[in-house]
Order: structure tokens, then sequence, then C-alpha cells
């Protein structure tokens, strides 16, 4: 299917842009209210350069949407809240289970054979 | 807590491991049995050494773990189930989920005000 085909950059966007503490750190941060880059800079104790290249991997993996209204460029949580990467790890983790049941079934069966 | 400070790095690399659609795709095989790095190259239609870099960056983040018996280095899930990231994951989308009912609250609380 195209959806799968097109989600599939997004999802390892999504991924790569979790795998640093910071990044994390602003959407925990952002998602106790809306910040300005300085606010979030400040924050961090990043140059405003060093903070500017964490939102935008955050917002090229769509978990964050910046707005600039004169000088001042806001950050806000979204258009994605990680769903996917959610749904995978789920979906990942119901089939490891599945799996040790169905080892756990195997071993009861086989026990004393 | 040290505890904290220990499992940072492993959620990190957690995160990037899963960052790439080929490593996602090892896990969910592995997750239906084990397999030899050789069987993963050819699932994925991949060189050996390609391969063996994947399975590197998923033993590094303890995903994936392998052994080597005689010529044949077989991998196995574990000894991580990704619970951190799942852990992570779903408290980053309570508070989420959280905000968003306060301000519904607040919506319903000033409506017509």
């Amino acid at each position: 299917m195209n959806h799968r085909v097109q989600d599939q950059p997004r999802r390892d966007e999504g991924f790569a842009a979790l795998a640093d503490p910071t990044r994390r750190g602003i959407l925990v941060r952002l998602g106790r209210g809306d910040a300005s880059i300085s606010d979030l800079a400040a924050s961090f104790t990043m140059t405003l350069t060093g903070m500017k290249k964490h939102v935008r991997i955050l917002e090229d993996a769509g978990l964050v949407a910046t707005e600039k209204v004169g000088r001042v460029r806001t950050c806000t949580l979204g258009p994605r809240r990680l769903e996917q990467e959610s749904a995978w790890i789920d979906k990942y983790r119901e089939m490891i289970e599945a799996r040790l049941d169905r080892l756990g079934d195997f071993l009861a069966r086989t026990k004393g054979k």
C-alpha cells in the first residue's frame, strides 16, 4: 500500500528524533506548554543555534510545529503524537509475548517426554 | 539515581536502533524465531557485511544477542524488549492527553464568558 511506503520515512525520523535526550526533553517541556526557541535554549543551557537544530529535527519528524510572529518563533507539539512509534512498539511487544507463550506451551507439552 | 543515568545511553541506542526499517524488520523476523547472520542477510537481500553492521547496532542496544557456534553466528532477541522505549512513549502520550484534557476544561469553563 502507498500508505505504508509514505509513512515509513516519518517513522524513521520519529525514532531518530527520539534518540537524543535533549530532544526527548524538549517534547516533555512542550507538553507542559508552548515555548519560544529562546525559552527552550535557556531551559536546556544551549545556544540558539544548537536549539534550532534540535527543533528542526523534531519539526521534520512532525513532532513539533513552529510559528514565527515578529522575531519570536514559538514551538508547539504536533501534528504527530508518536502514534506510529507507539503502535510499532506495541505490535512488536505483542509478538514477543505470543512467542514466549508458544514456547511455554511447547515446554509444558514436552515436559517429561 | 544512578539507575537513570545508566539507562539513558541504552534508551538513546534503542531509539536509534529503531530508526531504520531493516533493523525493525530484523527484530520482527527474530520474533518468529532465531536466525543466523546468513539467513538474515538472505532474507533482506543484503551482504553479510551490511547485515553484520545492523546486527551489531541492535546488539549494542541490547535488543539482540548473538552466539557463535563453529562458523555460524545465531541471533536471538533480547535481553531487552523495548521496555524503556515503550515506557517513555506511554508516559509522553499520557502527558499529552492530560494537557489536552486541561485545555478542554479551560475552554468549557471560559465558554461564553
